[in-house]
């Protein structure tokens, strides 16, 4: 059922990396489409497409803020309590992340320094999900919160009943959401790009979502409008040892699942025994969940994979720059400390990656499909962005001249040799 | 010949704050068609585009390490020494960005750590300009070289005889590039996002370039290679008082466009007087370029704006968001202080652009057309991603287990419950 392969050469690694194929380029046919109604249309084609898409017809798109306020009567207490405490520790992670300003004087009377604004306007974009994804909110808001953006908008699809879920509502009324809008889909990025008579134009779209909610945020960027980062599949690396306990590897393996049938999970292990073991608990244990069927349907991404060294398996993690892995080894620390490719590292099988998903600190807003390459988790950072400011005296106009003098005319640029000369 | 408002009103804003339009998805088939070309026919296709784009046949894409080293001997020594003072300048400020690891523990048991590596694969794009854009190449390079990236190639398309200029090399060589292809446009970009025989693939393309440059930058994030920022034409805003000295604002108006008929300067102030000066200053400086020809034709992108009120200008400056703004203003340092949209300050009458275009220790490589408002300009953290890392005991198993086990059960999702529960 899962594929095993056993110390594959260097030349399988691509094909033991490689994710469920998305062609982002065959949907911007679409997304265009949407595009061009949402600018030419507004409100009427977020109410049509919420039609056609979310088979929902709705009225007002803006959620009313005493529908927000009203939320909490909805979810339990204990849930609350619990969306507290994860705003606490997100919140803890958030300012540990701020930057202060830098400076510089790299000549007598030249002084430059780089300073962290926040955004003035960010989009938030929560997927529907067969469950409300309350702790999606929390991963987003809390740190544009935390880094003081003043407009924080949240869309997310409305349910058969034209409604946002009320856990949604509260956990964004919490950290800090000002507005919410019932809308889902490419209809939401467009709305958030481009601006309705609802909806804000916002500066940096920021969430998770199904492939097109990805393509249309890809899209985006074409009308200057930042993103967080492209978002696919939800994935897991483990990695096992000898002293790994089977029991928990294989509930770790098959959890990763429960996302969706275009989860993956790969094992990497040193151990043959530690195999043997792991497919006994896997049968065991597929049973006793409630998303079995789409558990199974995810197996047939996954991958067993038998390397005899350890360091093999290290440089295999950062060609594969998977969104969460998991060490189960004894040396779990020095082995997640030469992890340069993932989203978020747990360190040592005590470390569960549900800690990360819901309430530890670290974000679940990550980086899949081998773009922890190039990308970051969500952060603090994602909602500021840096300003270069200099100020040079008389000092610093003589200590400069003679260079910028020579660099602009090599470049040919006499009006900014002439500029600067005119300092003098 | 220049347009000049007073006291617009606010509804006025969207219209003085607009960049020359640009339809980046115009250009998608054109793009398209290079991407799938470089995908099919790799090093062939890059040869027959730069034949029929850049009129020139090459026959290696890749520079010899021996041009490389070479390219010393056909600079003056004064530039390369220029080269080496801006350099370090470039070498303080990145070296000031960079961000130790930051770690929190929000539980007893529980700790969460962020920590920044560098990318490991970088490609930098210089474009082709009437004159060879060395300062480009350090603002690329240097930060990517503080950062510790250990593979950084850079593309430029090829002159005439299919040569980069030795400036362009020397730079390159001795601000740490590994690898020089003379590739430019489309090609350049779909090369170093797929990779080709000679061209590796690489996971973020920084740079400036022309649209269709910018176009393909936007297309290679649907195939998850990060980028820096969207880039377009260069843009000043000049804030004045009535202490301003006019023959500076105008010298530093007409500079700015230098770089090509699509730039823009807007002057904003709060003196009529001034504005009078100014033009009498405009005039007997525009004869004294040898560009005056391309600076005359964007005179015709840019506007004076007069304002009463100095708030007024400076809230004006955060909706334009301009790539550059200067303060000749009494009170720089306020002002300056005040804006949070931009991508660098120039704080005071001294304190010119030309020394941030290259020597005074920021970065010239900014974000344009308003994007400032969501992008920084390059730095180090551009270079670097974040990892988060978390490690669990015990106690922190205990400490979790409730919340995880009521959040994970509202979302629908028991594996994660389960996962979470067996560690107890």
């Amino acid at each position: 059922m899962i594929k095993v392969f056993e110390n594959p050469g260097a030349a399988e690694w691509s094909e033991l990396a490689r994710r469920p194929h998305i062609d982002l380029t065959s949907m911007l046919d679409t997304v265009k489409e949407v595009f061009d109604a949402v600018r030419s249309s507004g409100d009427d084609a977020l109410r049509q497409y919420t039609l056609k898409y979310d088979n929902v017809s709705i009225d007002s798109i803006a959620v009313p803020d005493d529908e927000i306020e009203a939320a909490g009567q909805y979810i339990p207490d204990g849930l609350k309590h619990d969306i507290e405490t994860a705003i606490g520790s997100l919140r803890a992670m958030s300012k540990a992340q701020y930057q202060p300003r830098v400076e510089v004087e790299p000549f007598d009377g030249v002084r430059c320094w780089y300073d962290y604004k926040p955004i003035d306007k960010v989009g938030l974009y929560v997927p529907a999900g067969s469950a409300p994804l309350f702790s999606s909110v929390l991963m987003l808001a809390v740190p544009a919160s935390v880094a003081g953006c003043p407009e924080k908008i949240l869309c997310a699809p409305p349910d058969k009943d034209g409604r946002i879920n009320p856990a949604i509502l509260y956990a964004a009324g919490q950290s800090g959401v000002n507005k919410i809008f019932r809308i889902g889909g490419i209809q939401a990025i467009a709305a958030m790009t481009l601006g309705t008579e609802s909806v804000p134009q916002v500066y940096k779209i920021c969430g998770p979502g199904n492939r097109y909610v990805t393509a249309a945020k890809q899209f985006a960027t074409f009308f200057g409008t930042a993103i967080d980062m492209p978002a696919g599949p939800s994935e897991l690396m483990i990695v096992a040892d000898g002293e790994a306990d089977p029991s928990l590897v294989a509930i770790d393996f098959l959890s990763q699942l429960e996302h969706g049938p275009d989860s993956q999970s790969l094992l990497v292990t040193t151990s043959k025994t530690l195999i043997e073991d792991f497919f006994k608990w896997v049968d065991e244990q597929i049973v006793m969940l409630s998303r079995r069927e789409i558990v199974k349907r995810g197996l047939s991404n996954c991958r067993i994979i038998y390397m005899e060294d350890m360091q093999q398996v290290i440089d295999f993690a950062n060609f594969y720059a998977p969104e969460h892995i998991i060490f189960h080894t004894e040396n779990c620390r020095e082995h997640a400390e030469a992890i340069r490719n993932a989203g978020s590292v747990f360190v040592g099988g005590r470390s569960s990656v549900s800690a990360g998903d819901y309430i530890s600190g670290s974000n679940h807003v990550l980086p899949t499909g081998g773009y922890a390459k190039g990308f970051s988790g969500l952060n603090l950072q994602t909602y500021m962005h840096g300003v270069y400011y200099q100020a040079i005296d008389n000092s610093g106009v003589i200590e400069l001249a003679g260079h910028i003098y020579s660099m602009a005319h090599f470049e040919g640029l006499d009006g900014h040799s002439m500029a600067f000369t005119s300092r003098l």
